[in-house]
């Protein structure tokens, strides 16, 4: 069976030889970083990744007397990822946290979800949870959440969805009446609630969107308020059951370990919480939460891929038929030449993307609008293409593949609840081109492509005659289908501009991995020269990577912009 | 939830309007063939499609007392299906058999599969065994199987795949000694054997390949043989257990009730077979079942994908967010476009092969080189495509979606092994390009693209301007690749032809169905002046069907015959 493997040669190049992420620190130099991620990959190689079949066989189960029970696995990895510090990592040191810059926590957080991604779902959310009430909570919240959630004593959760309002969160009914004490009683039903309950930790803290009396209908009537499951004592031990119980867990197609929970709020008498942040900012609020969440979710696609890729190669490098390892067949090499083209642009994507969080702390404006633009394109894309990669594992296992014993079909059905949940992909592609490219006037769009310019005009790119001038050939026609949009939204046919934007966006996710992938053979081919034997095998397979994206799925942008463009029916006036 | 529906309309109009299948009977009318069909649909609605969730969650059982165990509810499914004689559907009356063509045949057999592919796999299975002893079987073999088999008292399996010989037919080791009275002493161990046991059935009976003593290797020392589970006693009741023990159960990703056994031929005993058909022929004769088997499988992408686009339709008319059916929302309206024109699309070309049977079986010299050639465009790109639908039954589906609740991830898992079995998607594309298109210098190809440019030439193809351009420019570059090809497979570059195989079948794929589409819209814009209100809607679906496969599908051979022709680098000399 082939081996837990991260391809660090290449997080290192993009973090360190392209990103230059060292610089933001004055702390901690190249080796420290270097150090940091290494050993969390032994971590999680180790304890992590060891229960990634288990916690998919066992799932989790919903008792009677313990509530909702988790793989019994989970429990000493939780314990050893909170004991040493991961949790910790990124946040400042005043509340115990270790700083680090945001790439170098992406790039951790990218190993920890590749490894299982299941597991990681229960401290992410509660990571999502407390960066809410770090940055929108007062004092007083603070000081009761923080401490216990950092210790990993409490978890956390995001209470957006309910039955009738998935997508359009608008349209949530859970209700908040004021106590008079500062207290709100909370009453509704959320679904879908991941990690909404678990024997992980002692409490479970929720961040639940309700209506308060008199509220607007619609998201501006939305309050942020926290719940947690139980109440809590002045000495912040568990105090009476609050009333939020687990009424359901999904079964579902994947990460069996996660519980996907149904929560009753109130169901059995009162359930308190208490409002974070203003009154009507709840969606605001949420959304410190969600962006962040979302850009998680392109990491869950991205390192799905990227580890599935790293066992499908081993397994090709060893299977035998025809009597030759079935790496050396053609359509295995091309399967296997597209699953790490993609993969790898797929982390450059998100590396590249992780890195502005940091040029935005230290005031790059453009870095800030340029973040927002490409976190629909992280959450879509890397969900989209993430999936397909691993699908491509399973094909190249052939029925082994299909098998569960070896952990391979996991993937797939793992990753894909990632191109539905925090917003499905289409609601992104919607925010991509309504929110991020049309209401700037393509502003933000169009610094963006002068940086794919000149990564063009830089005298290395020459080299690679059929791949640039695909390449610029793409960046043209993106110019002509956001003229196009902007013709249709100029008329007010939001629809027409609606009903391609996932092609669009995925025609753009191709366009900037592509860039991704062409800075990064540029770099490479500057490097090689001067390289070691090994060094230089990495380089070549940079260039490679570059060549082969452009050939298998750039070129694909082709057939999008006639789509978009050759066609101009309005199919969204057509019956089904 | 969603009600079962199969598209009953679309299935007439293939068969009736536009194949006219009719004209091959002479005992039956069009309306008696279409009294069978939904005759059909309706015992697949009640019978099979209920336990289709069912079987996916209680799954099949290898217990210590009775062997593999199927799941309860596939017991009654089982015996109404072959007393109502749908199992008897097609073949001869003096077999006890209901004579069809075989273009209603496969009608119905997609009917059954959509409805519950692990189900159907159980009498499939049966049907490719008896179909080998009907064809290849001496007159003793004949007697001896046939009848019980068409009973349902015994059912049959096909036993290819080893440990170490999986696409690589030739490498398998199980042994066949002869007793010197005729049986043979089989030994091996088989592996992914589908229906391989069950309690569906009292005897099993398996179509095992194995080596005689002294020959050669490879595929041409294979030899057939037919293998009981329990030797049969003169009065056809079961005699002693003949050592075929099913030692394993996989579990796998999708087709839970399907029992996919390793079994082991002689571990513990004698385990007696009769040689079928000559030695060292075993290979020729099992592809008597393997073509079929092929065709099958394209039709498990296929018939999955139609009814979980039916599925996907209603629960889009019905689930609302925004205020408004999430029909109406642009992208639901392209996603649901587009899994309609490619369903319906697959199944054009689905029926359309089918027909060949029929008109081989009257001579047709064409038509049988024709359906060499389409069978594993059948099987693999209407499995990758077929799979593809299903992912997007999931999406369209959102949360509910991903649940297994509603039952519609599971068409994805049931679906995704129908790219690998029966010869994964890439042993299709090189049978495709090097033993159907190269092998005869391109000449059936080039017969099925002079029908292609005759549905062109049609008056009516002049209304869709773009589309009907664009399939021509499609054919014309399909040439340049067979050049192309032509060129590399003189010089001995077997490799560079097989390294873009894949993507040229896809790519045929595309072209022949946007074809069949084509074929349909220009009946339907025929018909639909004198058509009734229902016809009509029905007629203009055709046509948008046909634009709307173009404008998405269609459109993807430009990248592809770009990625083909455009970059000359080998990649099979690459490393990995």
């Amino acid at each position: 069976m082939a081996k837990y493997k991260t391809d660090l040669r290449d997080v290192f190049f993009n973090l360190f030889e392209n990103l230059k992420v060292q610089d933001h620190m004055v702390d901690y130099g190249e080796n420290d970083l270097k150090d940091i991620i290494s050993q969390f990959d032994k971590f999680a190689e180790n304890e992590i990744y060891t229960c990634r079949v288990e916690g998919d066989e066992v799932g989790v189960k919903l008792t009677k007397d313990k509530g909702v029970v988790v793989p019994p696995s989970f429990q000493k990895a939780k314990e050893q990822y909170y004991q040493n510090g991961w949790f910790a990592l990124g946040y400042p040191e005043d509340i115990g946290g270790m700083p680090a810059p945001h790439s170098i926590n992406f790039a951790c957080n990218s190993i920890y979800v590749g490894a299982n991604v299941a597991f990681s779902m229960y401290s992410g959310l509660s990571q999502g949870a407390m960066n809410v009430i770090i940055q929108a909570g007062s004092q007083e919240l603070k000081d009761k959440f923080v401490p216990s959630m950092m210790e990993g004593r409490w978890g956390g959760t995001m209470c957006l969805t309910e039955p009738g309002a998935g997508s359009d969160v608008g349209a949530s009914k859970a209700t908040a009446t004021p106590n008079g004490d500062g207290t709100f009683n909370i009453k509704g039903v959320k679904i879908f609630i991941s990690s909404g309950e678990s024997d992980l930790y002692e409490n479970n803290i929720h961040l639940v969107l309700a209506r308060t009396p008199g509220s607007e209908e619609g998201t501006k009537g939305l309050s942020l308020f926290i719940v947690p499951r139980f109440e809590i004592n002045d000495d912040l031990s568990n105090g009476a059951f609050n009333n939020v119980a687990c009424t359901k867990i999904e079964e579902k197609m994947g990460i069996h370990g996660s519980a996907t929970c149904e929560l009753t709020f109130g169901g059995q008498g009162d359930c308190k919480g208490q409002l974070i942040g203003k009154e009507h900012e709840g969606i605001v609020n949420m959304f410190i939460m969600m962006n962040e969440a979302r850009l998680l979710c392109g990491i869950q696609g991205e390192s799905q891929a990227n580890l599935a890729y790293q066992l499908t190669e081993q397994y090709a490098k060893e299977r035998s038929q025809f009597g030759k390892e079935i790496v050396h067949l053609p359509d295995v090499k091309r399967m296997l030449l597209k699953m790490r083209a993609m993969s790898r642009g797929m982390r450059s994507l998100i590396l590249y993307t992780s890195n502005l969080f940091d040029l935005e702390k230290k005031g790059d404006h453009l870095a800030e609008k340029e973040l927002a633009l490409l976190t629909p394109v992280c959450k879509a894309y890397c969900t989209d293409e993430g999936f397909q990669v691993c699908v491509d594992a399973i094909q190249v296992h052939g029925g082994y593949g299909y098998c569960s014993e070896y952990g391979i079909e996991q993937f797939a059905r793992d990753t894909k609840i990632a191109t539905i949940y925090e917003g499905t992909n289409g609601i992104q592609a919607m925010d991509f081109v309504m929110r991020k490219i049309l209401k700037d006037g393509g502003e933000t769009f169009k610094a963006l492509g002068e940086k794919i310019l000149a990564s063009l005009g830089n005298s290395s790119a020459g080299q690679w005659k059929a791949e640039s001038a695909m390449l610029a050939v793409s960046m043209q026609k993106a110019q002509s289908i956001l003229e196009n949009y902007g013709k249709k939204a100029g008329e007010k046919s939001y629809d027409a501009v609606l009903a391609s934007s996932t092609d669009f966006l995925s025609y753009c996710g191709n366009l900037i991995v592509a860039w991704r992938l062409l800075d990064g053979a540029i770099m490479a081919s500057e490097s090689i020269g001067s390289a070691s034997d090994e060094d230089k095998r990495y380089y070549e397979s940079k260039i490679v990577d570059f060549k082969i994206f452009c050939q298998h799925y750039l070129s694909r942008n082709n057939g999008i912009a006639q789509s978009i463009l050759n066609f101009e029916q309005d199919w969204t006036k057509v019956e089904v």
